[in-house]
């Protein structure tokens, strides 16, 4: 197994954020292409549907991403969309292995709805080692590297922020959290009625009676569409809980780093222990939760905290098999 | 009735921006004094909950507000949740009058979510004149007038970009839609159920046996936690729709403004003929749907096709009397 030393390892991760920026402009690139030939009138608009366009330049950035990959990196393994469709059981090597997902948000890219990114992962020694998320739309760049922090860089700022944005804060309750949560891509009757049961539980005032059985009344749900960029809003503090069936590890590996070096816990489905670690196993269960980082209280610590509120989220949702 | 002439206008619309600007100045700093405050270990942060330092910061704005109004604009009316809440009946008299949210997306500024905005509208001959809505956490701020168009400025950009961002596209049907929904503060377990009814039938997938029944299957629905930029989202093209029941004039006067000048159509609840003006009835009748611009097609035009999307909308979802 190929190690990496302390100076190989910070080149790399110098090499994920100008790829990730790289990248952005060509995201960028297709956005504007994919608004003008909507916007085009005629038959000509028709011929394309939304799957295609975003098909068109999620390959095309991937290429490129690949391509940079191989000339800078030609001993790492990759994955990716297409790598899993060819159905490699066993995806996560030995080898440094970048976990990528070219254009993280794609419904929104799609829509000219600025929450769209690229995610970039590397894997090292079969755990999450470097995350880069960009969005070139608001040219949010978040990135972390394993024991060294996490940050926020963008033009608003001078200089890059330190994740999270501000001192963690107690967190007591559910119902004080905001919580993202996604409709996501399985649209089948049970998927949605689950998901209807648990958002209304999560969100339903269950204090009074007649209230929503089970009802937590958490501060409040979000959905933005982007899982990269949840992870990354965790890691800032602005989101207190992140959750979601049915993501891949492309989808969420720069994002455990992100989160958990701003001083979140990732975990995977109810079943997981409460370790802390994000191996194998949870990197690709398809079922994921983080929590942000959390005061330590006189009654409880920051981690016990967050280990807490996880078993009580887990007590109010339902979950189900991903497809 | 006080007589406004184009310069006036045009003078009261500059004043509005400016207004905003200095208004979000205020939002950043008790964002990050309450984060300051939140993030104090031991039980000084105890003290005050999130509901006291938002409404701390929520008046300091509006007194802010107030105070620059009285200065500049003596004569003119104000509608906000204060003089609401004196139970004026009767509360859109001929006098023109500024119509505002100090901090829309309190959930969010309260959280250090960047999603939250000051929204000034004003409201003239009964109906909204001016839109001025503004996110600091971003340096956004959205401006329309009306005939004048709509306009998006970001240090992102040189100049002010005229909204929609891209020539209208058509949209065909609801399945095509990205929707902003929210779930709102009334978590009873009627609305509750109701809302997790309505969006589990607008994602669900109704086209196969055995699937959610008349489901539309719609692109996505989002929930970003501010009426006033989702209005703004609708507007630039990245939202399609946006609907809810249960906001104020204040949260969205300035939206309207903003969207409808960008060619969307906004109306109120299912039984409001669909006119395109919004008078005082759908002003403050506490429902609210808003759909984007689009491109003619050779069967129907974008008006057309906006009132029929709206309608299908009307028969997928339910309503209720907010409270």
């Amino acid at each position: 197994m190929q190690k990496l030393d302390a100076s190989e390892i910070s080149e790399l991760y110098g090499f994920c954020q100008k790829l990730a920026r790289s990248a952005g402009a060509i995201i960028l690139q297709g956005s504007k292409a994919i608004l003008e030939q909507k916007g085009q009138q005629g038959s000509a608009n028709e011929k394309k549907n939304a799957v295609d366009l975003v098909t068109e330049w999620d390959v095309k950035v991937e290429e490129f991403v690949k391509q940079q990959i191989k000339e800078n990196y030609p001993n790492f393994a990759f994955i990716g969309e297409e790598s899993y469709s060819a159905g490699d059981q066993n995806p996560i090597t030995a080898a440094p292995t970048f976990c990528v997902d070219p254009i993280d948000g794609t419904t929104n890219f799609v829509h000219g709805f600025p929450y769209a990114c690229i995610s970039i992962g590397v894997i090292y020694e079969k755990s999450p080692l470097i995350g880069v998320v960009y969005n070139p739309f608001l040219d949010q760049l978040y990135h972390g590297l394993k024991g060294h922090g996490s940050y926020l860089v963008s033009p608003l700022h001078p200089s890059p922020l330190r994740l999270p944005l501000s001192n963690p804060a107690p967190l007591h309750s559910l119902s004080e959290a905001q919580i993202a949560v996604e409709w996501g891509s399985d649209r089948s009757k049970e998927v949605m009625e689950a998901k209807a049961r648990t958002f209304a539980r999560l969100a339903g005032d269950g204090s009074s009676k007649g209230g929503v059985e089970g009802g937590r009344m958490v501060h409040s749900l979000r959905s933005l569409g982007s899982a990269a960029l949840n992870f990354a809003y965790v890691a800032s503090g602005g989101m207190d809980i992140y959750w979601e069936i049915g993501c891949w590890p492309w989808d969420v590996c720069a994002g455990v780093v992100i989160a958990q070096e701003a001083g979140g816990f990732v975990s995977g489905s109810s079943k997981v222990p409460l370790m802390g670690v994000v191996d194998e196993q949870i990197l690709t269960g398809r079922k994921y939760i983080v929590i942000r980082g959390i005061a330590d209280t006189s009654g409880e610590t920051g981690l016990e905290t967050q280990k807490r509120l996880i078993k009580e989220f887990y007590e109010t949702v339902e979950e189900w098999a991903p497809n």
